[in-house]
C-alpha cells in the first residue's frame, strides 16, 4: 500500500494540503452553486477536519470560493497556452479544443462562474473571470503577431470570445449538444467568418485574414 | 404660461406621476450606479418630494430600480418592433439601429445593467435582462420565418445576440468608435457570416441565408 492510497491521513505539505483543499472545494462548487456548498462538505470531501479547513482559509466560505476561482482561472488559461508554430487555425483549434474540455468538466460551477448569480459573488471574482478573457485576447494577439491591435481588430476578437462563452454555456445549456467537436470546429470557423466580416473595413485585419491558413504569427 | 411649463406643480394621474419618476430613476440610473443614486437624488430630479417618491414606491430603491430597469427592457424591447416586410437584412438594420441609439442615450445605466455589477442586482433584475435577450431571439425567429427553430440555428441567433451586447459594452468603452454607423454595418454583417458558418452543417440555417437579402419572412 503506497501513501497516496490513503491520502486523507498522509503527512502532507503545507503547499500539498492547501492545493488538496482547493481540488476539493473546486469540484463541490462545480457542481453545486457556491450558496448550495458549505465548509463541512468541503472538509468531508477532502476528508479531513472542518478547523483544519479554517486554518488554511481563516476567512471561511468566501476566501475558499475566491480562491478556487483563481485556481479554476488559472487552469482554463493554461488552455490558451500552445506552441507558436504551425498554421494558425489548427493552434485555434487546440485551444478551444482545450477550453471545451474544461468546460465540459467543470459544468455547473463553469455555468455559476459565468453568470455571476452567486450570492458570494463579488467584485474581486469578477475581475478573476475578467482577467482570463483578457488573457485569452492577449493570446490571440501574439498568435497572430499582433504587437498593436487596433481598435477594429480587438472588438472582433473581444465579440468573438464572448461568443465562445456564450455558446460554452448554451451547449451546457442544451446537454451538451450538439457534439463537442461540432461545437470546436464551429467556433473556429466563426473566428475566421467574424474576421473576414472586419477585414472589409480595417486593413491590419485584412493582412492578417490570409496567414489563417498557413504558418502565421511569430 | 401652459400648466406643462411647470411639470412639478402640475396634477398629475397616478400613472403620469408614476411614469415621471420613473422617467426621472432611468436617467439617473442611467448616468450613475445604482448604487451611487438615492431616493432624494430622485426626488430632487422629479421636482417633488421625498415622501412622495416613497408613496410610489413603497420598497425604496430597490423597487425603485426594478420597475425603472423594467421599464428601460420594455423601452429596449420596442427597438425589435419592425414590420414584417422588405428586405430581412434591412429590416435587421433599422432594428440594430433603433438598438444602439437606446445605448447611446442610456451608455452608463446600459453597462451597469448588462454586467450586473450592482449591488441592487437580483435574480429579478437577471431575469428582466433575460427576457430582453429572448424577446429579441424570437423577434429574429418570427422575421426568418421560422416557427421551430432547431438547436444549431438557436446557438447561432443566441451568440449572435451575445456578440451584439458585448460589441456594444465595448464601444461604450471605447468612447464610442467606431461610429455607430460603421458598428451597426458591422453587426448586420456578422449575423449573415455567422449563419453562413452554421449553414454549412445545418439545412434549416442554409435554407434561410439565401433570403436574407430578399423578402424573406412571413
Amino acid at each position: 500500500m503506497t501513501p497516496s492510497a490513503t491520502p486523507a491521513y498522509r503527512r502532507l505539505s503545507v503547499e500539498e494540503r492547501r492545493s488538496q483543499l482547493l481540488d476539493a472545494a473546486l469540484t463541490l462548487f462545480a457542481h453545486r452553486a457556491p450558496e448550495d456548498v458549505s465548509l463541512d462538505d468541503v472538509a468531508e470531501a477532502a476528508g479531513v477536519s472542518r478547523p483544519l479547513v479554517y486554518r488554511y482559509f481563516p476567512g471561511g466560505k468566501q476566501q475558499l470560493y475566491e480562491a478556487a476561482l483563481r485556481s479554476a482561472a488559472e487552469e482554463l488559461q493554461q488552455c490558451f497556452d500552445e506552441p507558436l508554430e504551425g498554421p494558425l487555425l489548427r493552434r485555434l483549434s487546440h485551444a478551444v479544443d482545450r477550453y471545451l474540455a474544461f468546460v465540459d468538466e467543470h459544468d455547473t460551477g463553469f455555468s455559476a462562474l459565468l453568470q455571476g448569480g452567486s450570492v458570494v459573488e463579488t467584485s474581486r471574482t469578477t475581475a478573476t473571470v475578467d482577467g482570463v478573457r483578457r488573457a485569452a485576447a492577449e493570446h490571440i494577439y501574439r498568435h497572430l503577431g499582433v504587437a498593436d491591435p487596433g481598435p477594429r481588430l480587438r472588438m472582433t476578437v473581444r465579440t468573438w470570445i464572448t461568443a465562445v462563452e456564450a455558446a460554452s454555456l448554451i451547449w451546457l445549456d442544451e446537454d451538451k449538444q450538439p457534439p463537442v467537436e461540432e461545437l470546436r470546429a464551429w467556433l473556429v470557423e466563426q473566428f475566421t467568418a467574424v474576421l473576414t466580416v472586419t477585414a472589409g473595413r480595417d486593413p491590419q485585419t485584412a493582412a492578417l485574414v490570409g496567414t489563417l491558413t498557413g504558418d502565421g504569427g511569430d
